[in-house]
């Protein structure tokens, strides 16, 4: 048997617009879903404010504790823009210029365009790559195990494309899922037991409230195959077992807008 | 003049299924603003796995560097719901069954209907107080400084009608906002001359791009209401001075969801 392999991930969040509630953050749930599809796992996520020296500690609290960090927000070209020299001076490397970022800003600004404000965004940790970005100016920032990116969910988006040629991602993790139209503490003893009668697979239980409709989903996670498919089987036996209904995937509302 | 009270919170989102992608969390920035009408800054929020020893380590690291701390998720009959014993680990209290917590069980499942599994949901730290929920089973706690909230935005939000009770907030951040349709490496110079102008005042730049219409907002925060006015005056001269257009709140399509 080949011997799985994990892959994580961690992904602060800088952004005092996202802790006052201005903003909603969108990259999230992107991020973890794109992960989840590249074979990483996402294991902790920080929303810090744009503040430098949180921002120093917190990345050298989660770059060395996980295989990929990510970051959001504060790349551009005005004051409140400090990610990346704080990148920079959690890694001990110099801030500094970098010729194809400048090279890109000058033509596309023109000598006489190029304040220092918009200098500030050719400005990198020294040995960094840049991410392309094809939707605005600031490039993001590929450094160490570090993908710097811009907060704009279009933005980010679009910088994934080039990240994933920079990552490599270990076993998928797989999900099952299934759901019941009872309250979720009807069927916990069962999954408890299933969930013990598995090591390699993870059972989350969901209880939702749609409407006058309620009842739980049920998702198992693993990343073999096998295991899986054994612990729904089981986990089903065990519900229609004891008198009530199960049903594949997630129910019906759960794209709905309302949920 | 009056001494300024500065009052913190830090929120721990707890869920495997925020950190798979498989759900978009809604508490955050509910949470956020919420706390922000009422005097209390939210200054870190950090999303975890359902893993006992990482949420003792992140309730530790929270609750004693903030003057609130707010948990999501894993309060329920289930498995998977760790939340509430992991509370009374972190704080070294007994995990014990609340008297009142039972009494409302008892109550709705009658007394053949308490399963183990059902009890699960009075057990609490030693000294906590419960947190009304008047949409389904699972109460809140409140312990120490620490509010256990559920998972599902429904549920959470309602509990906080029974939060807002046992909260003291301090001065509330005052915002002012405006906008321009130019890029925002235009303003760069300007925002950090009125940024540094005025140390009450923290200033954010926000780019947008909309359709073919982009341009930036700029939102101004403080506690002092002068001193916020006359920083938006200054940065709205410097920009008309400049021979650029300034407008009010927020654009207009800012609630479209397309953004």
């Amino acid at each position: 048997m080949m011997k799985s392999k994990t892959v994580t991930a961690a992904m602060i969040i800088i952004g005092d617009e996202i802790l006052s509630g201005r903003t909603k953050d969108a990259n999230l749930n992107h991020l973890a879903a794109w992960l989840g599809d590249h074979g990483i796992q996402l294991r902790e996520v920080r929303v810090i404010p744009d503040d430098g020296d949180i921002i120093v500690r917190t990345v050298n609290e989660l770059r060395t504790s996980h295989d990929y960090l990510f970051t959001t927000g504060g790349i551009g070209p005005t004051h409140d823009d400090i990610t990346a020299e704080n990148i920079a001076r959690a890694l001990g490397r110099p801030f500094v210029q970098h010729p194809e970022a400048y090279a890109v800003l000058k033509q596309h600004y023109g000598p006489e365009g190029l304040t220092e404000a918009r200098l500030r965004m050719a400005m990198m940790p020294e040995g960094a790559e840049l991410i392309d970005n094809p939707v605005s100016r600031a490039p993001g920032i590929h450094v160490e195990n570090i993908f710097v990116l811009a907060g704009i969910p279009v933005v980010m988006q679009a910088m994934l494309k080039d990240v994933a040629k920079r990552i490599s991602g270990g076993d998928k993790t797989l999900s099952k899922t299934i759901h019941v139209f009872h309250g979720e503490s009807f069927f916990a003893d069962i999954l408890g037991e299933v969930n013990e009668a598995f090591d390699e697979v993870s059972i989350g239980s969901y209880p939702f409230y749609h409407d006058r409709a309620y009842g739980a989903t049920f998702v198992l996670r693993s990343t073999n195959d096998g295991a899986l498919e054994a612990a729904v089987k089981l986990l089903k036996e065990k519900i229609t077992g004891g008198g009530h209904d199960c049903f594949d995937g997630e129910p019906s509302f759960r794209s709905d807008p309302k949920e």
